[in-house]
């Protein structure tokens, strides 16, 4: 199993992202994370879409989505040759004990404090996965409340394959 | 048109994100963005979606979603009453000439660079839709190569409506 990020570019329609959802559902491929939204230029959104398959499920994946009359562009966004990153928002539950260990340790990570209250933080971070997970693992022993996060978005390195916005 | 960021905890299956992609495509509403990743419990996955409709078109997306089995629930992130925030990375065109002034826009909004050619500069902020959409403003005369943006993440303030992470 391998973990494959793939970067779109496409047509900014009501339908298109229900194609590729329809897609992934059909074949019963998982996503791991995806998200959307539009480019500079607003004819055009960006789908960022995680998953974790075979080689040669990954491949046909890729195939598939290209065929899709939306899709414009298709790109692997690969570790080294790409700068991904990830956004999540983490409520935990405190206690006058714990509350300034948890700061202590979403300092240690440059997360920022989002909102407080007495029972509970808001901590947001962006980073690459690993990072958010680790953060995520060290908060769980005190609670975690709610989480949001936004799934990988990233571009490719240098300008060799830009193909527009 | 009035901007609404729902937050849905959903079960985290192959389809759900499908259904809801389609609900809104049979039914003609524009996605604004859309995020969706697990919760620190995998069998969850958060999804938040930004619409922009009248506020009665608003009311009946909100049913019609919570109709949907896979949602768990389902709440508007209000602001004042939520954090929400975004991740954008841009690749910018830089010249010598340049490249100095676009840093110095990046260092005012806090933004980090993250990758760095001879023709290009990759910048990452994590903001508030309004400040994301002033700094993509602000690099629109440099020339914009690629820009992804995650669309709008969040968590309700406070404690008093969590139900599950």
């Amino acid at each position: 199993m391998k973990r494959q990020v793939f970067s779109l570019l496409v047509e900014n329609t009501s339908g298109v992202l229900s194609r590729i959802a329809g897609l992934f559902t059909r074949r019963g491929y998982n996503i791991d994370s995806i998200t959307a939204g539009v480019t500079a230029d607003e004819r055009y959104s960006r789908i960022t879409v995680v998953v974790v398959e075979d080689e040669v499920v990954l491949e046909q994946i890729e195939k598939q989505l290209a065929k899709l009359e939306e899709v414009i562009d298709i790109k692997e966004l690969k570790s080294g040759a790409s700068v991904c990153r990830e956004l999540v928002m983490i409520k935990v539950s405190v206690t006058p004990g714990t509350r300034q260990e948890i700061i202590s340790i979403a300092d240690i990570f440059k997360a920022k404090i989002m909102d407080v209250c007495s029972e509970a933080l808001v901590i947001e971070l962006t980073g690459n996965l690993d990072k958010v997970d680790a953060l995520i693992k060290l908060l769980e022993p005190y609670g975690i409340l709610e989480l949001a996060r936004t799934g990988a978005t990233g571009l490719s390195r240098g300008t060799a394959d830009v193909k527009m916005l």
